[in-house]
């Protein structure tokens, strides 16, 4: 499925045997706060998924509204499984020039608009809803129709957007309550827009089931054997990891995992209330691309990053390099399929950090599908929870944020 | 137009005087081997991309083939300024599977096809030129036909590239041999590409010259002062440079600069050829969207980065936020319109900085538009040159990424 191959110059000492290791990941998820482990086992977001589909496929538009954790694994699942060209838009954000060329392509009365927030009160998210809301009206929408456009995705405990929902009799999809923002990419966040763009939801869930006992075996754990290298390096001043996939169609995946390891383990304080300043830094990297970009760096520059390295190996489809054009850029191509040369400048790379000692891990997937993605997607979420245990942090909250909230609230308010 | 206020907890030891830092700037931009700031004399250029521009304006869909410097900058100036939604693809990578989406999405027939590469033999660049060249063979096109569809920016004096446009006749544009590739965002790389997008090239080049004389003033040296604030930081361990415009339409400025900071300061020895590994780690964001994925790293991880948060004072569009809905989350946002809702999160964010005693550059822009875009290339890329020069290495080579290459060249020759 995932096979996984560690590069370091220096020896790396495992900060915790694999059987510890274990015990502690696994009283991760076991501990009723953390669900994000235990969601597959949920058919019924599946199926309520699947039930809102068949009510909003004839729409014309996928209209996603979420920031963060509510945006980044739906993207990532969009961008890398897409089976077909269902027209999709994600408002991210809430710049105004943006937001009037994103409403303006748009037919809103063709429209299913998928609001999406775990607390169901984030700021940016609410703005959009009203900005939606007013344009429908604007359209002759009445406030008891806006049912037949809109669909939520939040807490199903408590929330404002839950509320408003049962209200307006709007459908209400369910993120668990025990499993995050950054942790809800296979929840309904990232199912129901999936199911638009043709993906097997079914098919993630079972290769999540299935990678979920990888996770737990006693020898050459995959898990335990990352967290011991990059802890390792961690400790020794290499602080940095970039995610970068050989692959256009996985660029979304490096930026959703900018999200899961910088928001999990930038901690000020320990379990403890010790102030640590803890963090790896996060780099989002795709290759090739990247050799073009980022690569002198990490080739040349300070000895403070580890690179994943994702090589996919088999692709759908290829291309023959030949051509009727003479000169050397054109005669080493012209034998050769654009897959092999994609794989040549992987392998080149990967020997090039090899000669540099810099260290990497090289992650294999056989190919880019459902069960795959939903692999990895696994993988890093329990990387990032384990890492957490070693570094004796919460991975699961993110208390350095509120500040900036506030003050922003506080901004608001004086604004006239 | 452009203004700036930096902030450190602890005092900022210059490293140059303003008069010393002037002239190591001065004696680059003399140098005749770096010729992006003498660049925006060559009306020439601008010229010779109207004229391209004509004879193509009537092709239905522009695609540029480009892969790193060939690439970022079009991307930057297409997604920041674009007039209107005159379709574009970016063909930047070698995935099979995303090639193939890309292409059977297009009427090649159509198409007006930009290919860019300085060196003229680019192996991603020079793929697919082989790739679409049979693609339209395929379609009944004959060779001498292909300068109907294609036009090439490359090196003038030597390149495979130029020897091919010349040999089949195909409108070669100019990218000056003083001009590395990270530096040509504003020659006919992005310069042609933006001519589609109703961009208003003139300006570009009167913002960039107006700008020049801001770069050279004797007092108040906003680019002295940048680049003594961020060597005095990488002195003392803050060696990371998040760029977070606030800004959607800004996204790909960052992503520009990620290049343009990680392959002219990561370097493994210094112009004495002392090896010293070099380097400032460039980081991508933007607001507001990051502050929910990567501002509790920013907040609370090690203190490692200095961020430089760039305001858009005025859009020109806005949204009433006004709703009918009930609760807190609508209630603070009824009397409020969208731009005041992403200035107070700006602002906030400003604060929750200060308040954690986190190092960064507030830099402010009146508005988005083609004499401020320019302005900021042109003052990155100065404070690129100038930081080079203070860490005393070249920032416009980048030997790191040859091994690499070479490699890929043994693997692909292998490859059967």
């Amino acid at each position: 499925m995932i096979s996984f191959d560690f590069f370091s110059k220096d020896k790396i000492q495992a900060q915790h045997s694999t059987s510890d290791a274990l015990d502690m990941f696994t009283s991760i998820i076991n501990d009723e706060r953390f669900g994000f482990v235990r969601l597959f086992e949920r058919k019924d977001l599946l199926d309520k998924c699947k039930e809102t589909f068949q009510k909003f496929k004839n729409k014309k538009h996928f209209v996603h509204v979420g920031i963060g954790g509510s945006a980044l694994g739906t993207e990532m699942l969009i961008k890398g499984l897409a089976k077909n060209d269902f027209p999709f838009t994600l408002i991210n954000n809430i710049d105004p020039d943006e937001m009037n060329a994103q409403i303006k392509k748009l037919n809103l009365k063709e429209c299913v608009f998928f609001f999406v927030s775990k607390s169901g009160g984030t700021a940016e998210t609410m703005a959009t809803l009203a900005i939606i809301t007013s344009e429908l009206i604007k359209l002759g929408v009445k406030e008891n129709e806006l049912k037949e456009y809109f669909v939520f995705a939040t807490d199903p405990v408590k929330s404002d957007l839950l509320e408003l929902g049962q209200n307006l009799e709007i459908t209400c999809l369910e993120i668990p309550s025990d499993v995050g923002g950054r942790f809800s990419a296979l929840t309904p966040v990232g199912l129901f827009p999936a199911l638009f763009a043709g993906i097997n939801i079914d098919d993630l869930y079972t290769g999540a089931m299935a990678y979920k006992k990888e996770l737990l075996k006693k020898e050459n754990n995959s898990l335990v054997d990352g967290c011991n290298f990059l802890y390792a390096l961690a400790q020794n001043g290499v602080n940095q990891t970039v995610l970068m996939p050989y692959s256009s169609k996985l660029k979304e995946l490096s930026f959703w995992f900018v999200q899961l390891w910088a928001e999990s383990l930038g901690k000020k304080t320990n379990l403890n209330g010790k102030i640590i300043h803890s963090g790896l830094t996060p780099i989002p990297a795709y290759g090739a691309t990247d050799q073009h970009s980022q690569m002198q760096l990490f080739m040349e520059g300070p000895y403070d990053k580890c690179l994943i390295l994702l090589e996919v190996e088999n692709f759908e489809n290829d291309f023959s390099l030949a051509s009727p054009f003479a000169g050397p850029a054109f005669e080493r191509l012209r034998s050769k399929s654009l897959s092999q040369l994609i794989k040549a400048e992987f392998y080149g790379t990967l020997k090039a950090l090899k000669e540099s000692e810099r260290p990497f891990i090289h992650m294999k997937v056989s190919k880019r599908d459902e069960m795959h993605l939903a692999s990895m997607v696994l993988y890093f979420e329990a990387l990032t929870a384990l890492m957490g245990a070693y570094l004796q942090i919460n991975p699961f909250d993110q208390p350095g944020v509120e500040a900036g909230k506030i003050f922003a609230y506080e901004f608001l308010e004086k604004t006239q």
